[in-house]
């Protein structure tokens, strides 16, 4: 069933151990969508701006991603500038041009109306509430934030937390937003907020999902559950890594039935798997040439490795 | 089948934001030794001084340790002060009073020569080496280290990896060891400078089992294997952690018949456990009380959150 998800579509210049590379495609929409197309259809809500080419559109329409929900306006795309030079694990912001996305006004198009499932990536809480106001009978909806807006936006991000199924967050960002130290803690204090569950991730270490009795009601199924990742050899370039594993998780859910313990569990190592093709290579030149097969396979070495 | 482990019996004090605590009983190899003696029978090689009573020597028979190895030297016990007040994850040591353990010459009992698993635990590597070449019949060897003796005593810590079945480490150590950022390069690194495999803690975050295939003759195993941790509401002293996990991981490997793929990871998991123990009170409290019930009952915890 179709993903609606609403973020941004970007360019980024990017500076890592393993080189730069200058205004390559980027933005939570793009990772995310390109990640969640290999389970599902998606759509996508978002504003680009007269660099944005054929060239680029086409590498999210090649993956059945529909753009019609992809404004064009007058101007530069948002554009990033960031290096993980000195830590791969925390990216260090040289520069944010908004462009077009300033004046970003989420408008979504009759077609997008029947989705079923809704990703509010991230973006001001104010604009993704709009959203959510819009598409009142989907089926879920997720969502991710960041540093930015918990500190400087809570009292909408509070009200966008109440509307989630699921946030996917960091660890930093959890204690943030709870004032906790402790992940345990701090996850039951985010969940209070208003998701019925919460995916934590842990950059390298892998993943925790904390769910309350409203995501699958009954009892006994309130453990959280842990998900590894791959151990690689080589990161690239970690832009993206935390949008790929939102579109792999919820991609997955999307192409299920119903959500189950078991279907949340499994969506957490697609995430996962989506998250080690990103980041080895810049911007989304992996995610571009994944193939099915492969996803498959990473999914079955995630299983084995932590299996006993 | 018998452990025999030399490493500290020492006392701590010690902060944490739970609480203080003055002098109470620690050391490698009484967390190691405490850890281990749920799975099998464990003799202890160290030295302690007038300070050390009937009453702690209790905590270690009582478990059924063998502490005949215990030597009683004039003076007092090593004795480490330190406070994870700033940060859980990571111990400020306020002072390292080495007392009797400065002219620690470990000595082994004719009764421990039989022993068939042998842990090397934290101590100079020039000590590690002389009592491995006291046993040279053991049938398995592991070991630990620390960013002390990496740095300041590199060579003869080379000459004891070259000894080692097993090295359990952590992410720091191994970084520093490799001088390699990547964690799977790394492993690599560090497994060429002898052994055969190596387990890196990551602290809350579980840890990694890399192999090579003169661990388990045979190909196709030579994949990692990750292990999660239990997640913890409150950890109320961290010290002893990472001996307590490879008490449990030595521990279950010396009860099985022989070290297959299975009852490594298996291991793994069983130091997971013990950890998870261990961090619950101060010192040995937590462990001193376990029971094997308690035991399996969190390995089938850990295995339910880990397995899809």
């Amino acid at each position: 069933m179709a993903i609606l998800v609403v973020g941004s579509v970007a360019f980024d210049s990017l500076e890592t151990p393993s080189g730069k590379r200058e205004r390559v495609l980027g933005g939570a929409a793009t990772h995310f969508a390109l990640a969640a197309s290999f389970f599902t259809k998606v759509r996508v809500v978002g504003v680009v701006g007269e660099d944005f080419l054929p060239e680029h559109e086409a590498v999210l329409t090649s993956k059945g991603v529909d753009t019609i929900g992809i404004e064009r306006a007058p101007g530069l795309s948002f554009h990033w500038t960031g290096s993980y030079v000195k830590d791969l694990n925390a990216a260090d912001t040289l520069a944010t041009d908004l462009n077009v996305f300033a004046a970003f006004e989420p408008k979504i198009p009759k077609s997008y109306l029947d989705s079923e499932y809704l990703f509010l990536a991230n973006i001001d809480p104010v604009l993704q509430l709009r959203v959510r106001r819009q598409m009142p009978n989907v089926k879920m909806v997720a969502g991710d934030t960041m540093n930015y807006w918990i500190a400087a936006h809570r009292e909408n991000l509070l009200k966008v937390l109440k509307e989630l199924d699921v946030l996917l967050i960091n660890d930093g960002e959890a204690r943030m937003l709870s004032g906790e130290s402790n992940g345990l803690l701090a996850a039951h204090e985010v969940m209070h907020m208003g998701p019925k569950a919460l995916v934590v991730k842990h950059g390298e270490y892998g993943s925790t999902g904390y769910f309350t009795e409203r995501i699958f009601p009954g009892p006994g199924l309130s453990r959280p559950f842990r998900a590894p990742t791959l151990p690689l050899a080589e990161v690239v370039d970690p832009t993206g890594a935390g949008d790929s594993f939102a579109g792999g998780f919820y991609g997955y859910i999307a192409s299920q039935p119903a959500l189950t313990p078991e279907v949340f569990r499994t969506a957490m190592f697609y995430g996962s798997v989506m998250g080690s093709f990103a980041v080895e290579q810049f911007g989304t030149e992996r995610l571009q040439r994944t193939t099915r097969a492969e996803i498959d396979e990473r999914f079955q070495h995630l299983r084995e490795i932590s299996h006993l």
